[in-house]
């Protein structure tokens, strides 16, 4: 049908060549509950991408959701914004990010949600490769680890264009903690938490450092049982139980995971080659023989990761590795792919 | 109680003098619902502010959001953030953003929202001004208009210092599908809507214009009855149906009003002096005599608004002003503040 | 020869993939005289391109200015900066920037400077396109106009693949005088100068506006000699008078036109479709039926320019690009190329 | 004298309260060479300020440079761009800079400059705290340690509110180096130079780190003579012949000392609490008992430097910054003030 606009519109512009499209830079976000608004909003506010798609099957929430961040544009630098219950739109993307899943509850440990969100990762995963076969797949839906195992196998991609947001998010909730406790900015204070996303994860005190100053050379004992100075318990045991306590206050968490994926979303269209914290086929290090994932410090790119920085682990750091490996490994083993 | 960690902390740390505090650019948000976090998210992600503190009643949710929104800061540039249940926190603010209140429910009226809003209102804005006897504040609850009023008379303050985010979003929307319809950035699409934020809200045709061309120049029936290419119905009228449409789809509007509130609050910080359409008191304006606030183009800075931009209105648009005014003045008569 | 470094290196890090190179954003800047620098310098500080090469023909100073760039890259976000006498490494670029050429004298007209800068080009221009034929080409050597001429012809490119720095520039110092005269921000300041960069500019005062209010409705004698408010004389011959003062006084300009080009690679990269007043072909524009290039209000995008906005100018506005037309014609008659 | 266009001004725009200046971020930067100058344009570009003040004892010079930067600001956010000889207008600078200072030649030792400075301080240092008694002031004038000392004794401010640029673009540049080596982001690469400013730096090897693992715990031997992988002639020495290079091949160095200055001001004006290298008096450190200027890892927030961070630096080290103190000293011995 004309368009009745067409007339004034033509007085206006006269077109010299046709407009093109440009999808160098598409993200899709698969899911539109909290978490996947925050990615969305923090990747449309930090102009980090020229097209971002929105899928879930909730057809008004997504309609809903993709009219608010469309007219936020006239406040932000050029984006275009998409959503449809149908993959198609997704045509191209170069990052998938997949915060779809049931939502983890008050008091349910992340491993508990798994079973539930298989069955959904099925109906997703082959779509988004099957429209963007060169895609990069991010996992941000907990439990992550696992997840990403999950999205990996139902892929079919190979393991550097896989990867969870695992304990990125822990690694940030950490600094800033320290950050705290020291008085200077989270992005002077240096540390990293690896392993798996949540009650287990693994903090690297031997690293933790300011300017290059390692606290563990200041204080041996830091984040042990024999440290009288409480590293562990104030700082590392805060960070595992603020997830908790955030779920128990407002019912979800969201800002934080949105700018966490912000960042990694940059990382990746940038090409910058930075190391984070992300969870990553870990067979072959640190003595692990399995095909499962877990974060450890990895270099990002636009094909994805193509390092993982080699830690030199305490034995109780490697021990707990292990430890979540089989357990994760036995879940793999139960489900039903 | 002695910090356990003192020991490390100055092992590492050598002190040359006090840390201090800064406060010149100390945002408020009072409510942390979906529209006063997406505030808080997008002026801690945009770093406009060196202190965001938030404010509510709800004790839970208020630390629940700090902490979100306290974990990703070491993802941006430094900030602040706190958050109480007192409204001593707030002390020193440049700037307080009102996002409380009742929520308008689906197919409700802005203005039936008001009586439930004043008595909340009550609660607020004079504990506001006694910690920042200096601050600008921005409404941004609906009604907002009479919202605005609401505060103007509860703060006490000069009207210069209490306006409403008013229809800078409905103006944001209007480019937004202007630049659909037109095929260019919404940055490039100048039009204003201004008036009451909402179903009366007026849409200044004559304005309209992309690179100094004004549409109505080329289509003079532009926004009336005669015009057969159905501008105003297109996309003036599909301004006032969005807000409904995305609060039956999502249940409520956030992100679009939190960037148009990030970029106010960037306007004041930097004592930009850019123009917005803010509601003001406009008693002296277009032919009105009464202290009733509508959205007018005006020039904002670090003291707030300086100057009201004198559009040259159609007759028709004045009248609709004049009976936006009439009934604003008719709910305003019927309060007991 | 192996790196010694090599053992070093393989005991942190562990190959997942191979590293890839991304183009998608690459610039070339010809020329690292101080307007190229000042390009270059904002092009990187804004983050808007992830690959900067830097081509010249003076070896020696190309290298100090690329490692002067290189020791910033711990500053800014990702960006790979490269320099060459040889084309070759400009290979893949989507935009190149042409700033090299003599640079204009004191009191010479840029006209003067053409036949100089002809020869110039040609070492230039069929280079960039051997190695880049997909690439758009920006000319901000001057005289600006003639010489995207003849950039267009030597390439062999369309049209729209084409353009010259133009009148943004001029536009950018015309909104800053009416910023100041008006007392509110540069970008809530509507005006545009056309037709030549220079001497011959035309201020189309009949779209300049604040907020949709055009100063002609107000004052209809606006930058016309009955105008005895001097708008034109005091606003619009500054902008003609401040380029050759600048130079009087620094000997050249460089920041402004630094930031001009990075607003345009802004929009070319972010395919934002912005309008900007860009030397273009203005062949069936205004009555004029040659091949010649003045700036003129387009629709930039990710492939060029797309369209032209039609302004309706006043008859002494058109007699002036005929004018300018027909001196530029002349001078390109007699080029030799 | 009355303004000619207040008439129409009056028309457009109706004054609702008076315009107010904001100087909480104003930054004055002396000396508007290339240093000074991609000072400015960096500040300015990344919206760092609100107001910056140029001041340099070349009128003409001086005029161009400020007219040049205001053509700009169309293109970036608000900021008052002002310029005089005369220091009265830098009155409420929060951020002195100091920029002026006979330019290193080419081969001359960054010491022999020093006497040349001195007399032109005199005439700077007491004016700039005349006219802000509470401002800080970063001395970026080579040799910078000395000349930060002679700032220090010339304004009789407390210590944490004058410091140099020190070693904080020789960190950036050995990050660089580093990310290149390492293929890697240089924000990824963590490693500290202190010391002199220029020759005889030192590089802290024991703290040179990627994602918390220290490179000399996999080479012991790095940066020793024993390292037969070269780390501190390939890395470190580069860094040191890199000015050196630089100012032979183009001049001067300009672009990496104004992003680095651009990073510090970042830090000041948002009160970060951020590290850096900068050159401060060590009395007190590293079993320094004289009031000379090196640069160490220190805290800077709004009011200046907070603390230095104490790193446990090698033998050698130690021994090194001790030659350059005694250096320093017996030229501040000589210095007539």
């Amino acid at each position: 049908m004309a368009d009745p606009m067409a007339t004034t519109i033509k007085e206006v512009f006269s077109e010299v060549s046709p407009i093109v499209e440009t999808s160098h830079a598409k993200v899709t976000v698969v899911g539109v509950g909290q978490v996947g608004m925050a990615c969305a909003y923090s990747i449309l506010q930090q102009n980090l991408a020229n097209e971002i798609c929105l899928v879930d099957v909730v057809a008004d929430k997504l309609k809903g959701e993709m009219m608010d961040l469309q007219h936020g544009l006239a406040f932000t630098r050029h984006c275009v914004v998409k959503a449809d219950t149908d993959y198609s739109i997704t045509a191209g993307s170069k990052l998938c990010v997949i915060t779809a899943g049931a939502r983890q509850r008050e008091g349910e440990t992340r491993l508990s949600l798994v079973q539930r969100n298989v069955e959904i990762f099925k109906g997703i995963v082959p779509k988004l490769v099957q429209y963007s076969p060169d895609t990069l797949i991010l996992v941000v839906s907990n439990p992550v680890d696992v997840l990403t195992y999950v999205t990996w196998k139902l892929s079919g991609l190979p393991r550097e264009r896989v990867f969870g947001s695992g304990t990125n998010l822990d690694s940030a909730r950490f600094r800033f903690l320290l950050s705290e406790k020291l008085n200077i900015a989270p992005s002077s204070c240096h540390g990293w938490i690896i392993g798996e996303h949540g009650d287990s994860s693994v903090a690297v005190w031997s690293g933790v450092n300011v300017a290059g100053v390692t606290l563990h050379d200041v204080n041996p004992n830091i984040g042990e049982k024999a440290d009288n100075e409480n590293w562990e318990a104030d700082i590392h045991q805060r960070v595992i139980d603020s997830a908790y306590e955030i779920i128990k206050l407002k019912g979800y968490t969201s800002w934080a995971i949105g700018l966490s994926v912000a960042k990694i979303v940059q990382g990746i269209f940038s090409n910058s080659r930075n190391v984070y914290a992300l969870s990553t086929n870990v067979n072959g290090f640190h003595g692990l023989t399995d095909d499962v994932y877990l974060s450890l410090p990895v270099v990002l790119g636009a094909s994805g990761i193509t390092h993982v920085v080699k830690q030199n682990l305490a034995s109780h750091e490697v021990e707990k590795l292990h430890k979540s490996s089989r357990a994760l490994l036995e879940v793999q083993n139960g489900l039903t792919m």
